[in-house]
């Protein structure tokens, strides 16, 4: 995510995008030199949605629930920029193999686009454009950090945006609620935050689901959270395990009393929480549950079944 | 807010300007070739303020307020791109000089900007930076629309985004629930949507404040919604009318009984408002007090007491 190297050539010649690209109108760039206009109402209205699907050791990462979902997001938005899913799975394709990165952050973005009427203030006079862009595999939690356990901190002074405002089901960029959140958590010297819903139930962080595990259940919050594919992995490798998953409302005073916490995430797998404010988890360190599921998802990532290879000599 | 023209040459080889500019980093171009690099935080997160000033007929309306208002915005999300309010004025003064546009929109921006640390999700990582760029002037409500009232729908399937989340107060892009309402107001054939918050109260529009005035009341919303400076003035211009003004919590039910209905926003001043769904108000065309209302709020704008006359002049 940092533009210092985008702009580099390689030997050849060719701009370098093993820091990251982006593919717009067809054509395949650096990240660096990739922008929108200052007037879409992608950026103005933020009335835009997106997905990312991550690239696992060569190979997308059920890509197919992704890109199903960004095309419910788009329809609930009622976003057209005129292209299948099909459209959709190629482009990333072809972009990823330009950049030659093996672990990557695949994201697909579709805006509301630049109004074509002067002045008018009607969505549907604008022209819906999609685009994508990679860069390499990004960590919501730093990986370092991941290893040993990460803190997390309530908000106490913000409350995430009620989906009856904004569908959380619906990726979207309306982040105030989380970055307001962040830098509460940093001044508290947290990683992270987590949010609360209005009735003081657990509900997301910036990226992220949360799982409280307790003797042999395995819970995650139903309402007011993205229903995220990495969730839904862990939901689904926690049955395998044997472990009872409910989805359902998630008061905090009953996270609080987890045997162990964690977090998933299309950036980054499954994380431990080991601390949130002051109440420690597992005595500190990862826990043994936690750690077998997290076991589980990289195995799944692995996993032919799971996986679509990338064909790094596919060009257009 | 189009860019067809926008690359277009005058005669004498300069590029057009008067469809719209924007400054950036120290240079006025085109709005049409302005742009923000695709992961910069203002549009991958919305993490991005802004402030809108109208100018009208040569002259900044109320400009101390608007960039006052602007500067309280950046603090709440602690932005800072190093400028002081003297700097943002100059640029705002600089940038309508080269459009030559007499009455205009200019917008004032901060965005968070691109993270500079690879793969950091830390807010505090990022280089915030300002833009500006200013278009002709834009009407909410179209003029002659706002001429004979307008019509609004008011939203059943979405609520207005609760301060506790995302400040109202401070400007802001998240506008999902504004443009869902949108579409469902479009589909209900109304000019433009009005949100209730979560108990049924009136909160704005998608660029508006809003009034009731019953007898010698004028009412308007006292929380959830932007303390808009053009509300401010139509509280003031209502002091001096001699109505009794009210800043407070406004049910729809109350709103539906009013005798007159307007709307105020920096795009347009005042419009009166002439139904309601299905309710009409002052027999359908604009009442009596909202004539005298926007009658003075456009000679509030032509008074040297609440205008910066802008030097056309005035280069770097």
């Amino acid at each position: 995510m940092t533009t210092d190297t985008t702009h580099q050539q390689t030997e050849r010649g060719q701009p370098d995008l093993t820091s990251g690209a982006a593919w717009m109108r067809g054509t395949i760039m650096p990240i660096g030199v990739a922008s929108i206009p200052l007037n879409d109402w992608g950026l103005i209205h933020s009335d835009i949605t997106y997905d990312v699907v991550p690239v696992w050791d060569g190979g997308f990462f059920r890509l197919d629930l992704y890109v199903q979902r960004f095309f419910r997001s788009m329809k609930s938005l009622r976003l057209d920029p005129g292209m299948s899913e099909s459209d959709v799975k190629t482009v990333l394709h072809k972009l990823v193999a330009a950049t030659a990165l093996k672990r990557a952050y695949v994201a697909m973005v579709t805006s509301r686009g630049v109004n074509t009427v002067p002045g008018s203030r009607d969505p549907r006079d604008c022209r819906n454009h999609f685009f994508a862009w990679c860069v390499p595999y990004i960590h919501v939690i730093r990986p370092d950090i991941a290893e040993t356990g990460a803190s997390v901190h309530v908000a106490r002074t913000v409350t995430r945006i009620p989906s009856s405002s904004v569908d959380a089901r619906v990726k979207n960029y309306h982040w105030g609620d989380f970055t307001k959140g962040l830098f509460e958590a940093k001044d508290a010297g947290a990683e992270t935050v987590l949010l609360l819903d209005q009735d003081g139930n657990v509900t997301e962080g910036p990226g992220f689901n949360v799982f409280s595990i307790k003797d042999d259940c395995l819970v995650t919050p139903d309402a007011g959270v993205l229903e995220g594919i990495s969730r839904r992995t862990v939901l689904e490798i926690g049955a395998e395990l044997g472990l009872v998953t409910e989805t359902r409302t998630l008061p905090l005073e009953e996270l609080l009393q987890s045997d162990e916490v964690l977090i998933s995430t299309s950036g980054g797998g499954v994380s431990p929480i080991t601390k949130i404010d002051d109440r420690l988890f597992s005595n500190g360190s990862p826990g043994e549950l936690t750690t077998a599921i997290k076991g589980r998802y990289f195995a799944w990532a692995s996993s032919p079944e799971h996986r679509t290879e990338i064909d790094y000599e596919f060009v257009s």
